[in-house]
Formats: C-alpha cells, sequence, structure tokens
C-alpha cells in the first residue's frame, strides 16, 4: 500500500477538530509509507505557530502506525515559545475520509530540560 | 552513486546477528544517498519495539558515512519503555552482500535527561 | 512553487561567507518545499564537521520559512565534539543567486543538558 511514497504536507493547526476554526499555525513536513502488509508512516514535521497568542515552532519524529487508535511520537525541540522543548505527542485519527481528508489528534505533554 | 535517492525502509530488529532469529521490533525510517563522491548516506527513522518484553519506540537521526568502520548518530527521543531517551547510536556494518542485502550493528547508549 | 519537492544536499561549511574557505566540514541531508502560496522549506540535515580542530556531528531539524530574514530551527543532538548537544540554529540567507547557488549563514547557540 503505498509502500516508499513520500508525501510533502502542509496543513492548518486548529484548537479544537473544526477545520474551518482559525487555525493558529501550520504543520509542515512529510511523512511516508514503510511497510508493506499494513498501513503505517514515518513522520518528521515542525508545528509553526503565527498567531497572536502563541509564535515559535515544535519539532517531531517518529513512527505512526496509522491504524492503531492512539500512538506516540517524540517533540525533539522547539523555538520560540516552545524554546527547548521535548515531549511526547499522542496521535489519533479524529476523521478518516479517504486519502481526501483526515484529521489528527494531538495530545502533546512537554517536559523542559533543566 | 545514487545521489539524491530516497529509500523508505522496514526491517527487522533482532537482539544477535542472526536475520532469522526472533524480531523485537522493526526498524522504519529513510535513508538518502548524500554525496557524489563516496558512498554515503543520511537516516531518519525509529525503532519500533514490540516484543513482549520491550514496547515503545526510540528516534534516531545522522548523517552515516557507510564506508566508515562505525559512526555515531543521535538518538533523539523516545516513547514507551524509552520515554524521552537521548544518546547515541554507534553503527556498524555487519554484513554487506550488495544493495540486495546489508546488516547493521548497532549500539546504543542511552543518557536520561534528569 | 515545487511544492512536494524532495532536494538531497552535500555543501560545504566555511567559517565565514567565502564559498572559497577551506571548509570544516560537510553539510548534508534533506530539504523539502512545503507550501504552495510561499517559497518555504523543510529542513532534516546533519552537519559533518572533519577538520582537524573539529571532529563529530550536529543534526538539525526545522521549517524555514526561507523568505522571513531570519528563522529558528532546533538542533536535536550531536556527536563526537558536539556529544549529546542541543540547541537553536538561527539560519539567514546571506546570498541567494536564484537556485544555482545560495549561502545560508548559520548562527548556533548551544544548551548541555546536566
Amino acid at each position: 500500500m503505498h509502500f516508499g511514497d513520500v508525501v510533502v504536507f502542509d496543513d492548518p493547526i486548529t484548537l479544537d477538530n473544526n477545520l474551518h476554526s482559525k487555525p493558529v499555525g501550520r504543520a509542515q513536513g512529510l511523512y511516508l509509507y514503510d511497510k508493506k502488509e499494513v498501513y503505517t508512516a514515518w513522520l518528521g514535521f515542525t508545528f509553526v505557530f503565527n498567531s497572536t497568542g502563541l509564535k515559535g515552532t515544535m519539532n517531531f519524529l517518529g513512527a505512526d502506525p496509522i491504524m492503531d487508535k492512539s500512538r506516540d511520537i517524540s517533540v525533539v525541540g522547539g523555538t520560540g515559545d516552545f524554546f527547548m522543548t521535548r515531549g511526547i505527542a499522542t496521535l489519533m485519527t479524529d476523521a478518516f475520509e479517504g486519502e481526501v481528508y483526515f484529521r489528527l489528534r494531538v495530545d502533546i505533554n512537554l517536559y523542559e530540560c533543566h
């Protein structure tokens, strides 16, 4: 299933699950389909925040077995309001309408390094 | 030599150097050939552990001058049993039978951030 | 503008802004053009230092809105002389002569995790 495809994305980030809410930033990066038997992906991307209340970036990396209900990836760094942050992001597929539209819920726990 | 190629992989991880041992997980991600004169690569990948004793992921990033005997890359994060880990992974080519089969030995040193 | 292109690079690193200075290492990795309306990129790359004074690697990740004067990405790890380092790298386009030649200035602030 699409093994080896590299997909570049640039999607809006909203604070709720409504595509039409005012975005607080963009999610930009890549994912790849990396398994032949089941539908899974590998992700490298950045949240670029550009709202009035929130500026800066958060950088993510990890494997995403997208058929699992929830899966964890790493927050490996941040800039601006997220200066030097690290943490875990839990991805949940909130809506899936084929390849044309799907929506991810991302719960983020940050742990600062002191 | 393959300059610019992006290769997506999904390979078994075993605790010894035998391809036929029961895998404890999968290595999933990408590498790219990024130098024209010599054979070298750039890596972004995840170890996804799914054995009974070991669950979670470890995320890697780094340059891999694959003709060197040993080379170091970064462990930039982890989840599950490897929650928030960081470290250094030393890669050694254990077997190389052309592009059809090669085996990497990966020695990992983890340093937790407190 | 090139949306979705994945570009593999391997460029010299110099300590000043002169392409003809003796390089202290190579910058190796990928960038992708990830936005349709404006010219922006996503970066994953490694500085591989191989001069007499400097050995080791530094790994970078982040979004790069390349039309901004300065933009921050994460240093997510390092090896050798940059063992376990983290930090912020500020990118500034120093010279831009179309797609054939451009030069980036990279100011790096490192923060060690103790």
